[in-house]
């Protein structure tokens, strides 16, 4: 990076589970900020952060918060981006928006660093991060995709509950703890807190991430084939999804089936993992070694392993895909777009 | 059944955790049993179980533990069915078999009553329990393949830990409980309890079940798409697994992909499942209803959900199976197979 460019940078959300992820993460990268700006809701407000050693004041999130700012990263929902990551263009900011408010918006590039930083280079002010469970995959499909060509994607997903929140997790443990004091366990959260209905997550899995959509998918899974196609800028893959949520704290795990458009060579695909950008082939049966969540949890990058030929398809692979679904899935995707814009300018 | 017809029933493997389910199901079933043989290790003999109020001593199985008995049911590992079944033969008695010993071997039936059932009744002494996972995946299926035909099946697992015993379900339960008390989890028994290396299973995922075959498939992976084949009595569907242990105490659930020969109505698979003996269609998406590992604990059907039409192939479908792994993955389809015979002798 240029040895004296600083810049001030945004955190919309800085209460959130992700938020706190991103101030953890600019503080470890040294990141080059010359003013930290947390805005959160007004009830946060006031609520202090140490970074770098230095007590920030979280301040109420509004329409001029961005006056000066260069980075905004929003973390806070949808609706807070609809409403507030225009006048953050306005005042000149770049946004980078972890939201799903923009991701399908034409307009506005939905980027992995690894694989389309061309496409953020062309913003028109707001950049989206894409959703945990696809970010991971096609990071991991990228370097595979630019060899062979990729027809078809079949994805079963292993989703933490830190995806769903600060909250989930909290359910998560508290159902844990109640059903081995041999108490009954309540569900107000999971799978959807704002649905009437909820689940059991404690010793359980359950097959909906997100509402369902008409045709029987549901958002998260819309999400995955849609943003896939987008990112890849390729319209022709086809891909199918089905997400699930299991008892697990920290990350995202997925059973990858991919069908490439020309022949490969297992080895060479093995290679082309180990080499790419953000990638970490973990992969030998032998010694009972393959991407695990627990080991994932709090690390950058993606971990690939169980790299396997189908045995029915000649051009059909088999993977195991597993990412810390906060970092790589959001706070670190989205710091990494802006360390690369940096990068690109200095 | 006939009114007065009797049988004598010795369940090998009786202290395990199929075993133990077995003994139940016969006492809840109100089995017709004349005299009950309870089978163990030497170190187990001598202990008393209670069936339908009055006390069975368990005894050390032998060779010649098998004299007078009609339906030996044996759960106590490959090598003691390897060992034992062939002299219960002997004795006359019919063998159904929970290990993997004789499964795929050619003199043998493979059996899910709802499916095959005819095969079982050309046996020659033994017949052979599949594997859980394959169990509640193939009767899922049957009702489907006899209509349309299946040209492919993909399919993903969520594995529970009863499946790896009893202690696996007290390593589940322990790490567990270390893990929320803040000490460091110990982990001696999964995946695979022989084998040098083991992971945490709480709050994680484990891509491996049994041990890995040179294909880099697991053989859990390798029963289910073997053992569907040989219970379908067709060697051309294309099958392929992923199976994953996840921490759930009881119930499998399965991401299962097909592709059927033929096309296919969505209404109408629906109404298939919804009618096929042992199946229950859980399928209401407005209503959150799907199945869950939790509702399907203590259960003998398989439960169905989350069944959609594939968006890239004109004959994929999608669905969500789940079932008790102990019960009908294990103990249930051991014990129906035997009332059926019955039946069908009656």
């Amino acid at each position: 990076m240029g040895n004296q460019l600083k810049v001030n940078v945004a955190v919309v959300g800085a209460t959130g589970a992700v938020g706190q992820q991103m101030i953890q993460l600019l503080e470890k990268r040294n990141f080059p900020i010359d003013q930290l700006k947390l805005l959160a809701s007004k009830r946060s407000a006031g609520q202090k952060v140490l970074f770098k050693g230095q007590e920030v004041t979280i301040e109420e999130a509004t329409p001029e918060s961005f006056v000066g700012v260069h980075f905004a990263l929003f973390s806070a929902g949808g609706a807070i981006s609809k409403e507030l990551a225009p006048h953050a263009v306005r005042h000149g900011a770049v946004v980078i928006d972890n939201t799903s408010a923009y991701r399908m918006d034409p307009e506005v590039p939905l980027v992995v660093p690894e694989v389309n930083m061309d496409a953020a280079r062309k913003h028109n002010g707001i950049i989206a991060n894409p959703n945990c469970s696809t970010i991971q995959m096609v990071a991991a499909l990228k370097p595979l995709y630019d060899r062979y060509g990729i027809d078809r994607i079949i994805v079963s997903t292993y989703q933490a509950v830190s995806g769903a929140g600060a909250q989930a997790i909290n359910e998560l443990l508290t159902q844990t703890r109640d059903i081995l004091d041999g108490k009954e366990p309540e569900a107000k959260v999971l799978p959807v807190s704002k649905l009437p209905v909820h689940h059991q997550i404690a010793f359980n899995a359950i097959p909906q991430i997100d509402v369902f959509t008409d045709n029987g998918f549901t958002y998260e899974e819309m999400k995955m084939i849609n943003e896939t196609k987008k990112i890849l800028g390729d319209d022709q893959v086809l891909i199918a999804a089905t997400c699930v949520r299991i008892p697990v704290v920290k990350g995202h795990s997925e059973s990858v089936y991919v069908e490439f458009k020309n022949d490969y060579e297992l080895e060479e695909v093995k290679s082309l993992l180990a080499h790419a950008p953000g990638i970490v082939l973990v992969d030998s049966p032998e010694e009972q070694k393959y991407p695990l969540a627990t080991d994932s949890a709090d690390k950058l990058e993606v971990f690939v392993g169980r790299v396997r030929r189908d045995l029915t398809h000649p051009r059909g692979i088999h993977m195991w895909v597993v990412s810390d679904n906060l970092l790589k899935g959001a706070a670190w995707n989205t710091v990494q777009i802006a360390e690369e814009l940096i990068k690109a300018n200095s």
